[in-house]
């Protein structure tokens, strides 16, 4: 399956921006004010759990996560990174790597699952995506 | 650091049974009936976030969570993997590989800070880490 003909999940679509894109995985920036929260997709279809993937491209994934993670926490300054691969809802393989900060909406429990989407008001959003942007590539 | 020295966080060596020591991370059972529930704990003083280990140690950890999906999969032919790097509450790096079915407690919540523990009966929770054991040596 060529990167070409791969479909993002709808619902992955309708509440992310994307950022950039990295050898494997898309990188989406969820429109969630509360947190600076990427999610990374590999580009593959019909891949729901990371031992779906070779080990080669379970690696490859990591590495992109681990890049992200790096990346994300010095855009931020964030105080702790919490990275998940759930999936219970959207089958979709993908993974999140969300900044966390004491005192953040759902402080110390996981984003997931917590409260309501606030979506950025625009300008921010654009420029938060820019920083990463740069960061990442 | 030798691994000697290490020291498990209190929190996590009060809440868990150890399953198996693979050669970068101890294999820790959650002592919580309502999933099957690993973690998996870099044997490294010090570590907070993924990002604090080299890159070729990133690697040896995925590859150890990426075996230990496999083998938690097979065991209990769960429906879903979920896999969580937090630390919001006990910093010491460790990363939760757990098996989720639609109905259980959480479903399709996370399982992090979702109610109490339910202990295990001990024979059940023994005879668990025993299949475990078995899978991963």
């Amino acid at each position: 399956m060529s990167s070409g003909d791969f479909v993002l999940d709808p619902r992955l679509a309708a509440n992310t921006q994307p950022v950039v894109t990295l050898p494997m995985c898309d990188v989406l920036l969820m429109d969630d004010a509360r947190y600076a929260w990427l999610v990374l997709v590999p580009r593959r279809n019909g891949m729901v759990e990371i031992a779906d993937l070779s080990d080669r491209q379970q690696a490859e994934l990591w590495q992109e996560v681990g890049r992200v993670v790096a990346k994300l926490r010095s855009v931020t300054s964030c105080e702790k990174i919490n990275i998940g691969a759930l999936g219970n809802i959207v089958r979709q393989l993908h993974v999140h790597v969300v900044a966390r900060n004491q005192g953040d909406a759902a402080w110390p429990g996981p984003v997931w699952g917590h409260g309501k989407a606030e979506k950025y008001e625009s300008s921010r959003r654009d420029a938060l995506i820019g920083r990463l942007q740069r960061a990442l590539t």
